[in-house]
């Protein structure tokens, strides 16, 4: 499982007072940062070779300005060419949203996915 | 069906040379916004009642900055306490995102989901 | 001058119940597209000739959500390899916020500015 | 001086394959965070007493994703009833970008500017 900490901004927070829905999928893309990685290691950008198909997003508590939240993050699933990121916040002890992302790898050069190699496929499965 | 357009932001691309993807749940909430009026007419911070509980979007096509997208948004359900919202993104003649939406009718005081009365439902069925 | 209208999003609130300070940058840089559009006519990125160099914002009026926000932008001076932008936000009559933005016409390949040769200036010009 | 550090995201690169300016005042607000506390201790949105004047931002060199941030603040100067943040964005070693912002304590029931008792501008000049 991979674990990152962000720290709300109060830019994020919105008219309501608190964190804005629309900020935890910007959350969630930032903590599949070294899952980019395990993809394409040094995250060139002329050899990038995923793309995100898919999300969804639970929202099941509020989320405050000034306190901590701390992103789980875990690969769920690999198939033949995709992977399902499940994602989880919690904020001082509680689970305050979820959700997957699932993720196409990806031939940019060709723009068609393609099968996911044994050796990248067992670098994610450590994810798990 | 409502229907509004954005025209992409050159803040809004990231370095793929595309409309960054969590771009996307940020048009759809602004698209919501007549959803918002009928749920509470004036949008009075004071008197909001409703809450988002799960998005989801699925990434079809690349966006692309330089090209305005318009949104389309229609209720597609309207249950006993919810109701969803089905968005569609065009550009250019095609459909490169869409997803939905799903709202509490939500009583901020109490904290708790209230059922949604008989003439709130007529108005969010006219647009379904 | 140039002229354009955002409408401000949800999203872009704050929990103090306006329009926080940080999106504002966000509209000026999407004001700018016209002036991006005569650096670089077609804005090919693999052909950007432009960078930001500089920016400032003076907050006049709170800027409410709601209620849309005309964007006025014009070239306040031509140097020789520079420009200035200067915008105004302007919201139910009233001047809410304005800045200006300092332009360096950019060699990316040899990464330093260049002159700006007097047809771009003639065009340039023409948005005083 | 105050410090704090900034992992930049995915999607706050854009097209041109670096962090858009735009991001830049987002960070510089986050690190004003503890001036915030130091005006409200403990935040309280409904005792709110300070607002922005004005930003400015010098973008010295191009930000990168993959590399932490860190943003030094320190208060410039304290008048009667403003006082100026400065803040330093450093990438690897280099300084990125930097950036002034004037804030004003300020009467939100009255709608004006209000004197900087002695006490907080102590406490304010400890951070100078």
């Amino acid at each position: 499982m991979l674990s990152c900490t962000m720290e709300p901004r109060f830019c994020e927070t919105d008219a309501l007072g608190h964190i804005n829905n629309t900020v935890v999928p910007m959350w969630f893309e930032t903590a599949r940062g070294p899952i980019f990685e395990v993809f394409n290691p040094g995250q060139d950008l002329s050899k990038w070779n995923v793309i995100l198909r898919k999300i969804d997003v639970d929202f099941i508590a509020q989320i405050y300005h000034g306190h901590s939240v701390e992103i789980r993050t875990r690969i769920g699933y690999v198939g033949s060419s995709s992977c399902v990121c499940e994602h989880e916040a919690w904020q001082r002890g509680e689970l305050v949203a979820k959700g997957t992302a699932v993720m196409i790898y990806f031939d940019f050069a060709q723009q068609c996915k393609q099968e996911i190699p044994s050796a990248l496929r067992a670098e994610l499965e450590k994810l798990s």
